[in-house]
């Protein structure tokens, strides 16, 4: 979590020119999200952020990540705005990147949600999901599961040195998923990375969803089992079926689940901590020496993948 | 300019517990300053800094400069100012770091300053130091002249291998610094590092002054020294007479300079220069790997040490 290109107060000075926000008061720098530089920006008018895309979210899906945060505030989910510079263009480019500025939300992401928050959560999905039915712009899951096979060869061979058995579970959870992946389940904009850091909060309250910058059409229940993964494991390893229940209940309060959704969810979450256990592990296994972040360890992932394997009634996940 | 630990949103609530600035409803790590954690947060009253104190101060310091900060801004110095906690001290733990909660400043600071920006900033700097001359506390200059000649030890066995004759241009100066080092000149707190980075402007018009963490008792004319070290030379190693005139005489308009600080200025300037040169060229001999930062080219500072050796007069300075 870092800034990679500086933008200088001159650089700021020529960007703000193109828009219609008023003079700036504040600019600095922020921690936020691991591969595009951050900044807040406070000016005459508002509070905005600043997002200069680095190497991994590229120029030719920015119409479809801007276009889809216009479109979902517009339906009432809380989430950043692109503001349009005074030509209508959504984004520019500033230091050679792309950059676009987006509304400010208040809201704090947390390390260790209790149950009422993935509560909150789990609803903030299903309202996502619902606000995203009918959003014209689409795009392919670059990390779905066709394209987890290529993923791994990579990493394959060497996976062993990273924990004895991984190369057996990733090439076993590849087979059955050849076999058994759920096809026809229904489908909207997925967010595709909820994670705890992606959901604000102002006490209980979710303030706003964040860093759409995996977002695709996939299934909704896919999105589910990402969320499954990500809000209710403990730091020992253990799937909190309190929190579970809590964050799929309150999705269905929203958005009820269908049969085949629900059958389908063992699966899904399996493949879901394989994506996560992937890409971890292709990171860990190739660190990037300009990266200002450490790599996450993906051993958490095979352990929650274990998991998801070894389930065998839905009742596990506190349905 | 990175986030050394990390605060989590149970963290701040805890602390928050120990304060009286109501609910948080936007907290993230900043990119700024060298070595401390900072993170902007923004609560039901206001919007304030949390800075956690990482290994370069001292937590014994911090009275002398929060304390320092405090008094500053009692005498209208635009500078952050320490919310006291409801027991009435400044500062806490969080993390195992000392941690203080400052006021939020506007403004952003320059990379490129104009001659108009040196002589706001020449001015406030006259004013740091109106205000700072009856603050009670004191704390020596742990990087002033007395410390370079220690400093400069550890280095010179490999300084040629950055640049050629870097090493008998230290030696050459520490000499001349241990003949001709000024003495008796006013005194007051000096700010001790004021580079544009540590001054924030809305507009033309500093709106704060930040980065106390070098302050110390030391003459006023050395931190005039550092400035325009900081402020008046261009990328190209050009000093900019244009920039020195505006930077001494508006601080000259606050508070005038004594003969005998001007007859000082060359020596005190090469001084200021080799200090940088001293602090950039140990960091560039032995980098922390588990810095989030990269070390800063110490070349400039040794050509600007040369260019203040071979002034003859004042008024090569803009005098």
């Amino acid at each position: 979590m870092a800034v990679y290109t500086e933008v200088e107060a001159e650089d700021l000075q020529r960007l703000l020119a193109l828009y219609d926000i008023g003079q700036p008061l504040s600019f600095k720098g922020i921690a936020e999200g691991v591969e595009n530089s951050n900044f807040t920006l406070q000016t005459t008018v508002g509070h905005f952020i600043l997002t200069l895309y680095e190497k991994r979210v590229r120029e030719a899906d920015l119409p479809f990540f801007l276009g889809l945060l216009h479109h979902l505030s517009q339906r009432g989910v809380r989430c950043p705005v692109p503001v349009d510079c005074r030509d209508g263009r959504q984004w520019t480019i500033v230091n050679r990147r792309p950059a676009a500025i987006l509304t400010w939300l208040e809201g704090i992401s947390l390390n260790r949600p209790e149950p009422a928050h993935c509560g909150a959560a789990g609803a903030a999905l299903a309202q996502l999901h619902a606000a995203g039915s009918d959003f014209s712009s689409r795009r392919r899951n670059s990390l779905g599961v066709a394209d987890w096979h290529p993923l791994a060869e990579t990493s394959l061979p060497r996976a062993d040195s990273v924990q004895q058995g991984l190369r057996t579970l990733i090439e076993s959870s590849l087979r059955d998923f050849e076999r058994a992946w759920p096809v026809g389940l229904p489908q909207s904009v997925i967010h595709a990375d909820l994670f705890p850091d992606n959901v604000l909060f102002v006490g209980d309250r979710v303030s706003g969803l964040i860093d759409f910058y995996f977002a695709c059409n996939d299934a909704c229940a896919y999105d589910l089992a990402v969320m499954l993964n990500a809000w209710c494991f403990e730091t020992d390893g253990a799937y909190n079926v309190t929190k579970g229940r809590s964050l799929v209940s309150a999705y269905r309060r929203m958005r009820d689940l269908e049969p085949t959704e629900i059958e389908a969810l063992p699966v899904l979450c399996a493949g879901a901590a394989l994506r996560f256990l992937l890409t971890r592990l292709y990171d860990w296994l190739n660190p990037d020496p300009t990266a200002l972040v450490r790599p996450k360890d993906p051993r958490a992932f095979a352990r929650r993948l274990q998991f998801h394997r070894c389930v065998r009634s839905t009742t596990e996940y506190g349905l």
